[in-house]
């Protein structure tokens, strides 16, 4: 029996309320469980120096956790002077996830960044971000499409993310913090509505995992991801609507 | 007639919510008009080096601001490295503004900090963090007394704060952004339900002011604090009935 | 009786000297009592970059301490790679002083820094820092009106700031080491010639303070300006003469 | 047909020369091509704060790369003040990597630092780190257990890594600069010797892929493993043999 | 004719004020010409870790220069949050030089600390720093010897440092801001009292310099040390006679 | 006798082999006995900010050392976060010591970096980085000449240098790691191949040393010059005949 009772193969409740950043372009507070991102989309009339007048658009992300949103506070990154490891891998990973789904020559010579900033962490805090900023992110461009700057919405899938972990109580689906610190393996998988696969990042943290073990995870995400796309489509329509 | 139609004695609506940080000791999410805070109050059983052995407590606050919690995006504190000198100004100031209504000594060699993170900015953040890290600080203080941690509550007044200005449309009670943005001179005033001064910050943006719009601005301030306590007394009654 | 023997109301000695920094364009040694700083205006023709193409001018400070101006060696700051927030806060506080008496416009479209490092230390840095440091921008935009390159001496008013406090011995003027150490509340004014207030910054140290006990400060304050807008206008003259 | 005219199936040549760090414990240069990584083994008598007196030991890595081990000379990262998000990123990896097939508790409270330092890139560089971090581990260890500080060689596990990648040649093993810039998805996989997965970080590009795809991946990885397996042991034959 | 008239072998006038820094355990402000430091000693009851336990003491230095010592502005290192490579260099140099003349077992364990703050530079602050710390040290020393903490003055050596170079007058002493920019090489002697080297730094900006031209500038310093070692005496003597 | 068995004026070992940066423009990767560094030249068509527009170009230098690559592992720069004063130190010297040489005018326009890495310490690094360096810029010199960028190879003297000093077994030439930890003195020579002097740092460990001391250093630094500029010819001869 997992920790928190839920089956193998059951998500924790999911909701994304949109609007909660007042200023911003698009944006979505997404719960999973007892997990809280803000995600921000933030449209800017400018791309980064690489990309200068290469009729291509950018989207990327950052990260970052309040002090507080774990069991004992955490330093604050800006008082410290800089963003951990883990933070920049976990920004990078949400930026190659929005990425690997915008038709960025389509956007044109514009940024959007995603904040993901954790208001309180339960396990899954990457995952949630991703499929959280997707909904900013969509909100953002949309807003773009409506106002007839952009011809289209420039996204070519849509996409969400979860991790999936082997514990003592075998192959489970949306690990929560307990699970997650004391799983053998975990793996994040970010995939479209579409069946494709943007990006595995599977990790054994005690010993190797089998390919077999690796397929049931990888099967377990698939069935976790219809939650995940639901609340993703509910958000969006009801924002559209408003 | 001010921007948003005001009375220029007139507060915005204040709401308190607590419990929105799942893990913290106490937390407070501050509604100031558009402006929204999230306070929250960590207890850690250490002391700074200079109290060490001292039999003092401390108390001290940090600041931040989610990136677009304003009108255009700005950069995040933890990737460039720094916070601003207006960051750390304010914190300083949060800080000092609760010390001095804790009673160190009672409280014993431990430390409180108060995050204060602005989630939504219009005007006034300095303030309603105050307002709100009051809430948090006491609510944590009540969870140590309850638990038998501390014979007492700790706390020896009160505080909250607003800030008041000259505009064009004379002297005014809680500015907003772009009444703050126009100011010709503006103040911040910690004050004590008791009446007493805790913090006074005035600032002529453009031209000197005289000691009687000093004082104008002063009587403004403890006119709506009335608004401020009675919204930290119901959080407070609300939080510690549930 | 004070620590150092003066009335309630005596202001230490107070001295200018000019011409200490050779290559500056205004530069100003002040002594009030054992307290030292070296204010040193520099003239660059260049604006931030949010004031570019604007028409005005801009009047920014940068404060330091040698390691040793204190009692025990503090750290260097270019060392530790970093300002404390104490120096960002005042640096921020003797830049706002001085634009409040300056006429941006008039001054056009170039920048002036005044730079106030700390020789030696007793209390009332920062107030010494505003009080020396108007006389390093007036000798500055003396020399610019002088060299015609203005057609005014663009300043609307002569600020100096000094500290007040409530300590064992009652209210005082012009608080040194010992008694910022011990006083119950201080607050810092920076007040013009002309009776107006720049900036106030009141601060409870320990308990609360009163709206007349706040009053008695800002009267002493006032008394003990004579002496500093007596002790600027004998330097500007003096530089001007020579 | 490749850019480099391999098969789809052909690894690089790969080679591994020991003892090129005169000082260290165990050092192993890899050349996967074009690609050349120093990698270097460190014992400390000393464990993180985290460990400390918990009777574990600790395994981690850093990752370096000269500035001109790329076509164009990039910034040195120690001019610049900070490791970029993809050196985290790459380091955290390999310190993982190796963490997964050491025995912790039977290394004892001391840590192993793996240095990999690029002198020459050609895509693929966090792989043959952590291939040839795996020798210099291997080394330092059985050091340990030849002096009898040791009574095993706490290893679990042999691991190595190899990237594969969908390019417009089809799906390919041991990808190198040329193929890894333009390639659709990429993925590195971390095996061991024993068929275990490590890790596994899979990454679209530009448009998602599919499990089958992944699959075929995965299969070229395995393939290729037996030509770094047997690189490893040649080394570690060879140096011990000295 | 030298810019400055000087005959070849001639030195600015030198001359050293003591007692400067009110707090500090020795204090010298010397001028050399129109260049200033300000040179202070802080004795701290603790050594660096590598001299822990080892019975011996440390005397190190630490250089700094205020943003318009200069004839343009500088940038403040504390603000750009890190000293300059010259900066670190000279500090270097200094360090060493006293700890050549220090008999640091004697000293005991504790650490002396010079900082040398450049007020208005000319040429040759770091050659006018070596010479004034010395002073400052000595005094510090003393000062240690009076109070008997030590025994001795754990001194076994006086340096003062001048630098000489090449221009197109010739070999000339002691240069100042003018010809050290247009020099075709320039040397740093540090020398003692008793005819010995304790640092050389020669460099040619242009061209090399021969054998002999080096001991042409070894002459002049020479000759030129004489100027140096009285001003030390003499401050000396007055400090400790008052 | 000396600890590594060598007569008072013997060098060690030195070879040069270049080619060993795939990339570059030029590289050299020298061993001096024990010591190993890797010095990479990288031609950019760029100048530093102070030359644009003068028509003249730049070399500068940058240092660094694997963290291995002594006896005892040390932290690695990019994650402290800075280089070093020694590391500084050291990139400054290199530089001047090749700009000495270049003849920046008719280089024009560009900047050549060159980077020398130590792979292995044995005492000596910055001199070996020298004479490497020199072969780096050589060869990059001489592919811009041979691919008609430049008319002439625009070096004016060729550089080598050398670190001699006053040991227990008296004066000697080119210390190694040993014998630099308790030279009571040592110096670096930088030398041309036409005799001239182009920079010479000496410094008293311990205690000052004499004129004919440094004299005899000299000496014993002109005479293993010879072994130097040899090595330097014939690794320029080897890669500009293949």
């Amino acid at each position: 029996m997992r920790p928190s009772g839920r089956a193998h193969d059951a998500m924790r409740s999911v909701t994304i309320e949109t609007g909660f950043a007042h200023h911003a372009e698009g944006s979505a507070l997404i719960r999973v469980g007892g997990t809280e991102v803000l995600c921000v989309a933030s449209i800017e009339q400018r791309v980064p120096p690489f990309l200068k007048g290469k009729g291509s658009g950018w989207v990327t992300a950052e990260y970052g956790m309040l002090p507080r949103a774990t069991h004992t506070r955490g330093s604050r990154e800006a008082a410290k002077g800089k963003q951990s490891g883990r933070t920049q891998e976990i920004q990078r990973l949400i930026g190659r996830s929005l990425r690997a789904v915008t038709d960025l020559k389509a956007l044109g010579e514009m940024s959007i960044t995603l904040d993901c900033d954790v208001l309180n962490a339960d396990g899954g805090t990457r995952c949630a971000s991703i499929t959280g900023a997707w909904v900013a992110l969509r909100l953002a461009l949309g807003k773009l499409h409506r106002e007839r700057v952009l011809t289209t919405v420039p996204l070519i899938g849509q996409v969400a993310a979860v991790s999936c972990g082997l514990t003592d109580t075998g192959a489970v689906l949306d690990l929560d913090y307990v699970e997650d610190s004391a799983a053998a393996a975990d793996t994040n998988f970010v995939l479209t509505a579409a069946g494709g696969i943007v990006e595995i990042q599977g990790t054994a943290e005690e010993k190797p995992f089998s390919e077999e073990e690796f397929l049931t995870l990888l099967g377990l995400a698939k069935s976790g991801m219809k939650t995940l796309f639901a609340a993703q489509d509910a958000a969006v329509a009801a924002a559209e609507a408003a």
